[in-house]
């Protein structure tokens, strides 16, 4: 079987999560080889040796990528963002050429059915697919798009998971686009990546379903009543794609206590037993 | 390895749940062959065969067997219970005699952990092992005391999990002492099997931690109050073996929507993925 290609891109903190969010990707795609490139500046080799463990026993390869400085020399960083925020933007200049796709996730996701369909959307003649958030941030979209001036969009793309079409971007893009839109905008970026991607190519974003790809899990009664009752924690279950554990709730931490942590614990709990027997 | 012993009682109705509850038992205690004893009235060869499908998955093997009515000529039956509510009680005069010890599972409960430990408790100096639902029901417990006159057990046992230790249950039991409770007792019966569980059998029960072996989902706060903070969603996910969904609000119902409904429901799911599958 063809592996399909994952971007993570991650600094040593999120190390825990993503191997969970890696662990829940391989367990509910079966039988899937995966390529996971691995976009990092400060991973040591036993931190990547863990996550190699678990790739490993799910038949599917790692490719550790340190970030080569130069490209980021006119960068600006600003706040408490790292560099890091650029790799997603920027994997065009650093994945393999060979790499015409590949799906980015965030770390603080739970895939709980299979990837494929999300893997396969034909996105040809867009830079991106990608969802909005669209029914939990009807006003905020509208404030985003005047904060943005994206008017041309359909509303506030979220960047946690996107299709990547690589090709596209290495033919139509450049990366000192994005370095100059921050420097513009910097007194209205308010989460820098995401408003990037929304200010620069939101008019080239195919739109993906949120509730099947990026199900923002604080928003259960949202997705529900927008639903008319249809969303309901069954449908969820059995459709959604992906659980995105947006703000600062997160799951892997030891208070975690809303509807959708004792499915995230049970996982991370899991990867922790298969690599903790492995080490 | 040696095989464990499980032992199931069931009408149809429960049939759904049963299956949620083997394949949680199956994945998380991984490589284990199990010996399924089905006791039931009323199932038909195909609903067996969905079970022995998902059996014959994880190296298991069901044993299903039809109950010989002529075991309960004199059993009394009230309201709307059935005689099935026996079998767990009299399975030691019903399963074949080679079976020394078997773990009887209610099928609302999801199996979060490894089985192994609570099957290899020591139980040869007690007719059963079975946890006191302590914490939560610290004054139903008195009024259980009472109503049924059981001041020397340290509790009133709950009965959807319980280790029968049917070669010291041959050895000493009868039958008919089941009957004759119920027949005097009929009017302070409320839970009959659990009932004559503990008033007839109570001081003879190991009492093993419902905490871990028969944690009550609708009572997580009290759980984490009366253990000063300790036994918290973590805690549960790490430690607990068995989740029992009490109540009526049970988790494969469309509308459940409480803590570990997500949990159970996306188990449920996996079960139906797996089993549709193959059929």
């Amino acid at each position: 079987m063809e592996p399909i290609s994952i971007l993570v891109t991650l600094d040593a903190n999120y190390l825990h999560p993503l191997k969970v969010m890696l662990y829940s990707l391989f367990i509910n795609t079966p039988n899937q080889p995966f390529d996971i490139y691995i976009i990092h500046a400060n991973l040591t080799d036993s931190e990547l040796s863990k996550i190699d463990i678990l790739a490993t026993a799910y038949q599917s390869t790692i490719h550790p990528i340190v970030v080569n400085p130069e490209l980021f020399q006119e960068a600006p960083t600003f706040r408490h963002y790292t560099i890091s925020m650029y790799y997603r933007l920027l994997a065009y200049k650093i994945l393999p050429e060979s790499i015409d796709k590949i799906l980015y996730l965030d770390p603080d996701i739970l895939v709980i059915n299979t990837i494929t369909p999300l893997w396969q959307i034909d996105v040809s003649d867009f830079l991106f697919a990608a969802a909005i958030h669209t029914q939990i941030t009807n006003i905020t979209n509208r404030i985003n798009e005047i904060r943005l001036q994206t008017y041309e969009t359909p509303g506030y793309y979220n960047s946690g998971v996107m299709l990547l079409n690589l090709k596209k971007q290495r033919a139509e893009l450049d990366p000192t686009e994005v370095f100059t839109y921050i420097k513009e905008h910097i007194q209205e970026l308010i989460l820098p990546d995401q408003d990037v991607l929304n200010g620069l190519y939101g008019t080239a974003i195919y739109p993906i379903d949120d509730s099947i790809y990026n199900y923002d899990v604080r928003h259960f009664e949202t997705y529900f009543l927008t639903s008319t009752g249809t969303k309901d924690l069954e449908w969820i279950i059995q459709n959604t794609v992906i659980l995105h554990y947006c703000g600062k709730n997160k799951p892997w931490k030891k208070t975690t206590n809303t509807k959708f942590s004792s499915l995230y614990k049970h996982y991370e709990h899991k990867m922790q037993l298969l690599t903790n027997k492995k080490e």
